[in-house]
């Protein structure tokens, strides 16, 4: 048997998660949270079962959760969207980009993809025929150079994918690069993926740039989020895509042979979370606001240089007073020698830029988590 | 945009289910038991929760429930697989299906499926650029005809998928069955796929043909099956693929850039349940054979004809003693004017039988939920 994906192999982030175990490193690898998930949701939850909300959720997901996205979506970017034949629950943020890719690529078109980027993106394409045209961003500040985006831009472009907060880098589209988005895409059929799962953790009095603030780009646009990283819940992998109608159809035809639907109790326990603590996400950028702050300076007593982070929660840093290794090198020795597990860079690149030493660490944890890993790291 | 799925609508069960939710019929439609999840699985759920399970589980499964899943397989079908390499937990059993398609059906690739099939077959070949090839099975007693098979074969197929306790007939392949299999794919390199998620709902004594017991298939197959049916959960989408190890890596490929795990509280839940309960299931099927029987002999009172049910919760039943409609419209009459939602077959066809009078009832419900449906049934 030949594979059909002949560039995959094991996701960095299960490696390095699996090294880290067997290493009994201090995990800033994976992004995942080693906080409590707030009791309310846990609650709801358990409730959801004892009341018998076992059996298959609508496949597009129970009225009331999608509810409580729509009122979201106004609350937040001032978008009226109809939760029936705009929004589908999915089994995590990662299902809805895969059924958005697989419902409108078809083989020989093209995604233009910014890199670096997370790595479900080119599996997805690569399954659906597609190709994925890659354009780097700004290797320093990971910016937008959007005269590459329009060059990378043929007959045959399809879809174009953007994240923002950016993962790995933290990097955040502005308005400004909303208005040349608009430009670009405008008197194109080209469909738009945004991956927003970050859009709560945002610093520094930013604005997130929701693509569903932007009319122009939303009537195109699937608007991928999740429930994981807003409620330290990464594991329950309820996600969900907001998109047109048009789109949203294609998208669910995709889905309801995928996964169908998704664990329902989790979807009544979520939609009862917004709907009594509608504002839960507000203090979720001061919340890590103060744990990248803290863990920024703790970092100044180390050899590693922390590069910006205007939203997410990972920090990336530059480790080139420490090492010549590559990055993946590097990555493996920190974690099986010096008891700390970081994410190499270059597995979001399809061409990873000559010389580039950064490393990605988790700062979702707790203080003493990270205090830990600092230690360690002094060390260096 | 021109769809990529011109042949999907909205699936029957979905469509089926909001009719009878708005005309408040007794739901007999998709398949879904009414009675409550073992209390144990419930707060084992729970427990995982509050132990703080709810950051992502391990791409593959959790440790615990796939070596749970290894040990029921050795114990109900005498075949030893390896937990790491060939067991993959998914997001039920329709992400196995469509992760197990995607993985090794390339463009022009055949798949060859048994006709009436579950409606998530083809979606998932159409996707992957393959073509679907169909081959009835009996329209009387949904029996095989292997040297129909044999001919629908050619040197593009790829794959051939089996259904047994058999959605929507109930029909079981035997072990001759198993041999004609055999002797078909020795020599070729398809690949099986075994959907087995009634394997625990068999009746009068018969002993369910897994394909794991019989190496020479197992050797080339997934064998898909889910709890959903077995812990009366079908809305908690926890299933999985068992397959030797190089499908399994075909597999995992796709399956870790399409949902990447599963809701990790249920997946400790199962492994706790399956590990303290390991004959839960041997119980299953005479509880499931006396709601048939009950439910068989009211039909009696009724001018539907039930056919025989070999296993699975479906009964299907010819209704031509009481109207000449096809099938979609005698359901959609019988859910709007006679309070009983029922699935047509031809869904389940490419090209349904000329003048098949044939609906399908499921019978996993409380006495009362029957009882309520058979008055209304007898009206007709
Ligand atoms: C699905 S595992 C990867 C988690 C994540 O989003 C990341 O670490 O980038
Ligand atoms: C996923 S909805 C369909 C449920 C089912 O298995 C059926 O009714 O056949």
């Amino acid at each position: 048997l030949e594979t059909k994906l002949p560039k995959v192999g094991t996701t960095i982030f299960t490696v390095m998660s699996q090294l880290a175990l067997e290493h009994k490193a201090v995990n800033l690898g994976q992004g995942f949270p080693d906080f409590a998930v707030p009791q309310r949701l846990v609650d709801a939850l358990s409730r959801a079962m004892a009341e018998g909300r076992n059996q298959y959720a609508p496949m597009h997901g129970v009225p009331a959760l999608r509810q409580a996205i729509a009122a979201k979506t106004a609350r937040c970017y001032g978008r009226e969207v109809d939760p029936d034949a705009e929004i589908t629950v999915t089994s995590g943020a990662s299902e809805a980009i895969f059924d958005a890719v697989l419902a409108v690529v078809r083989p020989g078109e093209e995604v233009v993809v910014l890199d670096p980027c997370y790595d479900c993106y080119e599996p997805a394409i690569d399954l659906a025929g597609g190709v994925a045209v890659h354009v780097p961003l700004d290797p320093q500040d990971f910016t937008v150079d959007w005269q590459r985006v329009r060059e990378a831009i043929s007959p045959r472009t399809r879809m174009l994918m953007i994240n923002s907060p950016h993962n790995p880098s933290g990097a955040m589209l502005t308005e400004g690069d909303m208005r040349e988005l608009a430009s670009l895409l405008r008197d194109t059929s080209i469909v738009l993926l945004s991956d927003e799962v970050y859009e709560h953790i945002v610093f520094d009095g930013a604005r997130h740039e929701s693509v569903l603030r932007h009319p122009e780009l939303a009537e195109r646009a699937f608007v991928v989020s999740s429930f994981g990283k807003t409620y330290h819940c990464t594991g329950w992998k309820v996600g969900y895509a907001v998109a047109p109608p048009a789109l949203t159809a294609e998208f669910r035809k995709v889905h309801q042979y995928n996964t169908f639907c998704t664990f329902a109790p989790a979807q009544f326990a979520f939609a009862e979370m917004i709907e009594h603590e509608p504002s839960h996400h507000e203090q979720l950028g001061e919340f890590y606001e103060s744990k990248r702050d803290r863990f920024r300076e703790q970092l100044q007593g180390t050899k590693l240089r922390p590069l910006p982070v205007p939203g997410g929660y990972f920090q990336l840093v530059d480790y080139s007073a420490v090492s010549d290794l590559s990055d993946a090198e590097f990555c493996r020795w920190l974690t099986v020698e010096k008891g700390v597990a970081a994410i190499p860079l270059s597995p979001f690149y399809a061409r990873p830029p000559e010389g580039q030493r950064l490393a990605r660490l988790c700062f979702a944890k707790e203080a003493a988590t990270l205090d830990a890993a600092i230690e360690r790291l002094k060390a260096l």
